[in-house]
């Protein structure tokens, strides 16, 4: 029996993580259950699930789970949630918290030991390098969440790292693949809104049409799998359907294919390196799909992914700018203040203007995080 | 050092074999080198591998290589072969004999416990339920060494058989994939030996024309993998980059693709479970491919593919005559002697008219397909 804790219980991850433990009872159990502020959702999670463990955001919410803890104990505030992390009670964590706040969990979890989904981003794009190397001298490991790295891990299975001439990264090319430079001048919201395969939250589908979020894949496949930018390809993949691929130096190339749905790579990360069954998920079809198409990258409309890239091969604290400075730009291209090419010209404006850290602490992640944060919300 | 043992070192697998062998010095040396009757080849081959170990099908061509055996020992006939193919210096037996007279190379060499090579098809096809016990009571191994096998075990690496749903096998659909019925009642020789995308031999691109090829296939990835027939589909991929799939029941479907060329697959036969550098073969370029199309299987016009698969079904003798039949049919069709669709006719007819043997020997299968080939010939 495998016992869970998930950071971010009510948020689309977490409730998928909670749709597969509710397939296979037998398999894990839910150890612990945090999340922001959907106190509503998460009483409905503890009445299901039992958790002992109980984490939110704010005290003054801790009274209105009164009468609904079953067995758990409830706790509010970050010190809390890294202290409860460790308990010896929990064999797998996902962290599917969204942004920076992400990483002092996952650096708790590690340094527990635990084996940890890594849904949270930020965790390997703004610290790879203080997270795998804690890895290592704490016997942690960090598994694949994201359809396009569980694709890459179950594609790497049985082989070794030794063996791998590149790493392919699928991108569908996200609501604009067809769309030329010209017309991305006069690109609206709406229009980015429009993602044609995957239905997920806002600020992903904006990344998935600036192409940034292949670049942060980028980063994180590079600390994930150990393998340097020079062996990590991107190709427009306009299905959804091979999630990425992994060629091999004696030229054969393995891939990891399914339909476009994030309960197959959540299920593989928490059963790893097994299989369970898995209802409720389309089988994949090929006869249906009937063509699968495959187009190169653009240097000029897929800018957020060469600035990501380029970024990441910097190191220290420019990939935590990159990241900051596109959140802040994103946010306010939806709030209709940004136009769509302005988002890649807010990040490069900010890295060209920012000092590089070589091997910045936690600490300093987080404080060139929330300072870049600020000056990119001050312009 | 891996000391290697080449059934058929003269045809295409085996040459092949040699090149991977050639690239590779400090991982293979040769230990055996067997063929018919190319023996002006042969003296290449061993001049340039130094065997220790020389068999050929004829007595009297032994004087032909006097002067040109260096270290090696020349034997003839099959009772050499069977008797040297157990010696202990032998770790790995690539058989790409042709015909059913590859099956008792095999058993030898299962009987002495080696890991095998197998690029006979008629081991599998004719004695799958022999071969397979074999295999277990004397701890010997049998490697997949055509692409599509090869694409399932690599699809396999790392993941247990009860994992699996099923096996989507890739065809190419031949020359004819695109032709109507009504079409192939006038198919002419010139039009099925023009293969879409790979080179080979005369017997393989007409069985490929007629998906016989593909039927065989199922028939082999039935018992390389021990699956039934239920879970085995056949897929039609025209470009031949996806070489096979693995369907898994968390709804994952593992691939392996590459540039059709079969010593991707001989290598790793070699080296499994490793992988080593492979030169000389192109790199796998999805961008150049552009697209992947998949079709259906067609009733009528690959109605080969079903009688296959019937005949695997029913076992026992049946594929022996399926086989047998199908051989003799192609050579009438290559003499212009049968129209393309009486193939298909041939071999029907030739299962309808056998009286089944359940549970045949090595012995009664041979029998079998001599038989069948006699009647069918005679037809």
């Amino acid at each position: 029996m495998k016992r869970i804790a998930i950071i971010g219980s009510t948020g689309s991850i977490g409730t998928q993580t909670l749709d597969v433990i509710r397939e296979h009872r037998d398999q894990f159990t839910v150890e612990l259950l945090a999340c922001g502020r959907n106190i509503s959702l998460l009483k409905e999670q503890i009445a299901e699930f039992q958790p002992n463990i109980v984490l939110i955001e704010r005290k003054e919410d801790l009274s209105r789970l009164e009468g609904h803890l079953g067995q758990a104990k409830a706790y509010a505030g970050e010190e809390a949630m890294l202290e409860t992390l460790m308990s010896p009670s929990i064999d797998f964590v996902m962290n599917a918290m969204v942004g920076a706040r992400g990483l002092k969990p996952t650096m708790s979890a590690i340094k527990a030991g635990k084996t940890i989904g890594i849904a949270n981003k930020e965790t390997l794009v703004t610290a790879g390098h203080i997270v795998t190397d804690a890895c290592k001298k704490y016997g942690a490991e960090l598994i694949a969440v994201d359809s396009e790295h569980s694709a890459i891990l179950q594609s790497l299975r049985g082989n070794k790292m030794s063996e791998v001439e590149r790493i392919i990264v699928t991108a569908s090319g996200g609501s604009f693949r067809d769309w030329s430079y010209d017309e991305l001048k006069n690109a609206t919201l709406q229009d980015a809104l429009k993602h044609p395969n995957w239905s997920m939250g806002q600020k992903v589908t904006i990344d998935s049409a600036t192409m940034m979020n292949k670049g942060l894949e980028v980063i994180e496949a590079r600390w994930l799998f150990d393998i340097d930018y020079d062996h990590i390809d991107v190709l427009i993949h306009r299905e959804s359907i091979i999630h990425s691929l992994v060629e091999y130096k004696d030229k054969s190339v393995m891939a990891q294919l399914g339909s476009p749905d994030m309960k197959v790579a959540i299920q593989y990360a928490m059963t790893y390196p097994n299989r369970l069954e898995l209802h409720g998920t389309e089988r994949l079809n090929l006869l249906e799909v009937g063509k699968l198409h495959f187009e190169p990258t653009d240097k000029d409309r897929h800018r957020c992914l060469d600035l990501a890239i380029e970024a990441g091969r910097k190191g220290g604290s420019m990939p935590t700018v990159m990241n900051a400075a596109n959140e802040i730009a994103v946010e306010k291209f939806l709030k209709e203040e940004l136009s769509f090419l302005e988002i890649a010209e807010t990040v490069e404006k900010a890295l060209a203007t920012h000092t590089q850290i070589s091997h910045p602490s936690i600490e300093e992640v987080l404080k060139v995080d929330e300072e870049t944060r600020q000056r990119v919300a001050a312009q």
